[in-house]
């Protein structure tokens, strides 16, 4: 399979979306024409360049597991995309955040609609109302478009148990996170747990075994890619959490120290309040979920977070984990030929910018 | 089939829901002990005893179409409730609902979880948060439910399209629906349009089709269905516009007039704005979404809508619907000991108090 590439899995998965959003779209227009701005601004959001992380993992996973490429099985994996993109809508109306892909998040976009057309009413109300609505709807095409991929009955069968698994482990994940916020109470413990349902599962071992039960791997080889996929899973959100609070603005499309006025109990926030002095412990605590936060409060919270030593904590547990998760790969019996791309894949998920 | 009634199909349907939320909160309590308040909370309202109109709807097409009742198709059919759940637990955090089924909405109960429990940030988006991740779960379940019923390969197939074609014409008339209020001008067309999206299609001739596919209907009864489905679906909405004005909020669970307050542009509403002199129109534009209307000021338009003649028009269109519907049945392929529950369950919606 000398063609394969990182590359050409993601252009599978676009034009996978492109396809199946170019249908929608005219579906939508044809129940009424009124469907068209969020026809139109779903379709955009799809589209616009995610990193296709978990329908990249899936494709390796079947790849890795015997199977041979085919557009029926990349339309499959797209899938897991809508998934996600239902994740971040919602998501990105629980948080309140402004951006998402360097473009305004759904909610916000009609709000400033609603604006626009001077429409009656509340605007806050109107945008959440059509995130929820669009993120339902890109979480019911998600079962659609596994449907329609043209995948066999027996292949389907086969790979809705962990579809199932994954959305669930989704949400509750998700939850945990909004619960340890208000809570109040950070350990390192219970961010670890939550990272790997929302992580770890969600994004890596999960999507890595639907693609392998779509090639009808053996309980083997689901078992490797589940302790493979821990552990890049781990070391996955490790970044996600420096990312949310070191992370370049211009590169990852959020504001600078977003999951600070966020009030995010990661697990870097956890050793952070572990490793400061009571009084940085103190300054920590009254500053999460702080909204009001200016530049120079967030530049101090960085600063402290790298001075205690949590920074450093963090890199050297992703540096750990990215080998744990290597070693379990070598061991594993994936074709030899697919590894390599796993561990391409596993770097860009633990050393990227965005 | 002398034992069949609407009543042993629903108690099919409670039993199906009963054993599938005790399966899953068990599943989610081991996943986490912190999940325990959303499993209670989401279980207790699935088994809240609604209507359940379109699983009885399911089964009664399944049986019209010479299906053999069982438990494995009851469980199917219980999934187009979780599919409803979702759609409810939405609908209140978007229109701001207190109640539901004389219970506090889910996104209230977890306001108030977060006042009793002092969690840190905002109440209010506590409890949108959980609202929105509980409707996401509902509906990601719907799917599974479906796949966990039992029921052949071969019949999950045929009626998966009719599945994901009904949920996005729910999505797609939530979003008109929402859209109508904020654009601030009803006519009767539109009216019309959205409640054959939201509830023609939605509550009665999908579900119907659903499970007329299950027993391998043929084309020809798939379209005597929708032919009385959609013309009693919209008899269902008119009712449902009715009880929203003049509804007991003893019966319906829902505050009087509610549909005023929330600025719902209904059929009924449009046709009090035709009916109506220039100054009551005026009036009743102010009031569509005020949401400070004390009581007798909504006795005040309940009576303008009355008056006008609207209130009555809204009645004849029910019976003129209703009487089209049993014509279309009548002469349908349905089998013949099955159109006497479907008459029954005409009349449980056009003429329901709640």
């Amino acid at each position: 399979m000398p063609s394969t590439s990182l590359n050409s899995l993601r252009n599978e998965t676009e034009g996978a979306l492109a396809e199946f959003v170019k249908g929608k779209t005219e579906k939508l227009n044809k129940i009424d024409d009124f469907l068209e701005p969020i026809a139109k601004s779903l379709s955009e959001y799809i589209l616009a360049g995610g990193k296709r992380f978990r329908p990249i993992f899936a494709y390796l996973g079947f790849l890795g597991a015997g199977g041979v490429a085919n557009p029926k099985i990349a339309r499959a994996f797209a899938a897991l995309e809508l998934v996600h993109v239902c994740a971040l809508i919602h998501d990105d109306l629980m948080d309140g955040s402004d951006t998402r892909r360097n473009r305004e998040s759904i909610h916000r976009q009609f709000q400033k609609h609603h604006d626009e057309l001077k429409y009656l009413g509340s605007a806050a109300n109107y945008g959440a109302s059509v995130a929820i609505l669009l993120g339902d709807l890109s979480l019911a095409w998600s079962d659609e478009l596994i449907f329609l991929s043209g995948i066999s009955q027996a292949q389907h069968y086969l790979a809705l148990p962990i579809f199932h698994e994954m959305r669930e482990e989704l949400m509750a994940g998700q939850y945990l996170d909004v619960l340890e916020s208000v809570r109040g109470d950070s350990d390192k413990i219970r961010s670890s747990k939550i990272a790997r349902l929302k992580s770890g599962k969600y994004s890596i071992e999960r999507p890595l075994q639907f693609g392998a039960a779509l090639a009808g791997a053996n309980s083997t080889l689901l078992a490797d890619f589940s302790n493979f996929g821990l552990a890049l899973g781990e070391a996955f959100q490790l970044r996600d959490d420096l990312l949310g609070i070191f992370g370049e603005p211009s590169v990852t499309g959020k504001p600078s120290g977003d999951d600070i006025r966020e009030g995010k109990r990661t697990l870097l926030i956890a050793l952070t309040l572990e490793m400061c002095s009571e009084k940085e412990r103190k300054l920590l605590e009254r500053s999460l979920g702080e909204k009001s936060l200016d530049n120079s409060q967030i530049a101090d919270i960085q600063e402290l977070i790298s001075r205690c030593g949590a920074g450093g904590e963090c890199e050297r547990l992703i540096s750990a984990l990215f080998n744990e998760a290597m070693a379990n790969l070598d061991r594993s019996d994936c074709r030899e030929e697919i590894k390599g791309l796993l561990k391409e894949m596993a770097e860009a998920t633990t050393q990227r910018e965005k």
